[in-house]
Formats: structure tokens, sequence, C-alpha cells
């Protein structure tokens, strides 16, 4: 559903909400071969092109051991799309669908995540491959993909929690 | 890494960045058993309790066709969550790690992420399961499972691009 910035037939908008709830911190930025959101792919790949995380030296020490972790997932700040679209449309003049129903960057929240295949880490950056975005889109938060990843300290009651409460 | 505010021996905090770069809206509330930290399991199940995620009414368009997809991807704002711990220990002493090679709800940007199986759709409410978050935990997004969505329109030239870019 990438755009410039039109409004497609059977598209609607909502008027926003009058503030905002919670902030970010940009903790990075990402660098892709991508610079126009009409070149960019529609979903990454993990034999897709390398990419790179760039993470701010104040979180650094953020990165210690995540060489441990052959896939991470990945959130990222899609800065560059509008928000208010509830209902959108394909290009193509397709079905209209409701943006919970599409993993579309033009969303109330526009937060894009994916999962990468971690090649190497250098100093405050991350190699990877399998991202989708613009170059330059703002990093937001790194971590394991949750497939690979067992917490480290003992379970909790709600672990073993089953059934219709 | 659940706590309620301390900092461990092996722990180091940042100084957090003077000011916020994006801001969110919350769409909604989640509500699932759990009404304190200590409870809510460490990861989800879709054999766990039924969970349900309310949207606001101004959003609940964007839930047309959401019907289409057994699973969602689910992201929520930990908000009771401190976000200067770079590094962190569990509660039993084991080893210091990066806060990105955890999926520790503390981060510097408290977003958790979870894959649930809807069960059904009523007005402006999910039934879904696998959730491991707090009653109350303000929604952020909603979107179908990476794994079953196929974008609905025309690929771009990013999508066929492979290799070392």
């Amino acid at each position: 559903m990438v755009r410039r910035n039109e409004i497609r037939p059977g598209e609607r908008a909502v008027d926003l909400p009058p503030a905002y709830d919670a902030s970010l911190y940009f903790i990075g930025r990402i660098r892709t071969p991508w610079s126009d959101r009409l070149d960019c792919p529609r979903q990454g790949r993990f034999d897709g092109p390398q990419c790179r995380l760039e993470i701010d030296a104040r979180w650094q020490e953020g990165l210690d051991s995540i060489e441990e972790f052959a896939r991470l997932e990945v959130l990222y700040w899609l800065h560059q799309s509008r928000r208010d679209l509830v209902h959108q449309s394909p290009r193509n003049g397709g079905r209209a669908r409701g943006v919970f129903s599409l993993r579309t960057p033009v969303r109330p929240n526009p937060i894009g995540t994916a999962i990468v295949k971690l090649e190497r880490v250098e100093g405050a950056v991350l190699f990877v491959r399998g991202l989708d975005c613009l170059d330059g889109t703002p990093l937001i938060d790194v971590k394991p993909d949750r497939t690979l990843f067992e917490p480290p300290a003992p379970p909790r009651k709600g672990d073993f929690q089953v059934g219709d409460a």
C-alpha cells in the first residue's frame, strides 16, 4: 500500500486523536540500498542485499551477546507514512481492507517489524539480511527472534497456564 | 528480567536521551488474566488462556477483513518498564547480557511483540490466545502474521533483489 501521499477511491481517513500517549527514542539508523519507497521490496528476504543496523553509541553495550542469535527481530519507524487511513486500497484498485488486516506502512503507529538473518557484528554495527525498508529508516528496537530465545530466568506460574480462563 | 524497579548486581543504566524522537497513539487495551508482572508468563502459548484485544471505536473500521488471518502479530506498550538498563541480569544472579540479546520488557522502547492465534471477532474485540502481558496493557498495533500475509498489490523491483549489494 506504499504511496506518495494520495487517498485512493474506497479509502477512508479518520481524525487522529488530539494527543499522543507514549514516546519513542530512535536508537540508531538502518542502512539499505533503497532510497525511494517505490523501490523497496514489499517483504524482505534472507537472500536479499546485506543491510546494516547502526546503533547509537549510547546503546552499544546493549549489543553484548547478540552474536549468539542467528536471527533477530527488528522494529523500525516508518517515518514517511501518514497515520490516518483506516481503510486502504491497493494502487491497482483492488478491494479495500482495514489497516489491521494489512502489513502496510501506513498505520496509526507506523512501526515496521522484520525478521533478519544476522551475519556479523562490528562494533555498534549489525550486518543483516531480510529488510525491506528505506535507507535511513530510524531504528527502534532489536530483539532475538522469538523462536530462538529461551528466557534465562526461571519460569513463572503463568508459563504453565492453559485453557479457557 | 521482570522486576519491580531494582537495579541488580552486574547491571548498568545509561542516561536517557534528552528528548524523544517520535510518538505513539494507544489504539486500544489488552485484557489478560494477569494483574501482576510477576505472574505473567515469560512467553505466551497458543493453548494459553483466551485474552481480548479491545480496539478503540476510532480505529474499529481498521479491523475489516482481519478474520481472514488465523494468526496475528500484536504490538503493545510495556507501560510499567524502566528504559535505561542496557546491561541486565536475571533475578537468580545469572550472567548479565545486553538488552538487545534479551526479550526483556525493560528496554529503551518498551514495545512487546507477540504472535497470537485469532479465535473470533466480535465488533471491536478480538479474542486471541498466545499473549504474555499484563491486564490493561496499551495496544499499539495489530497486523497479519508475516508468514500468512501476501501483499495484495503487485510486486516491486526490490522484491527480486538478491545478493551482496
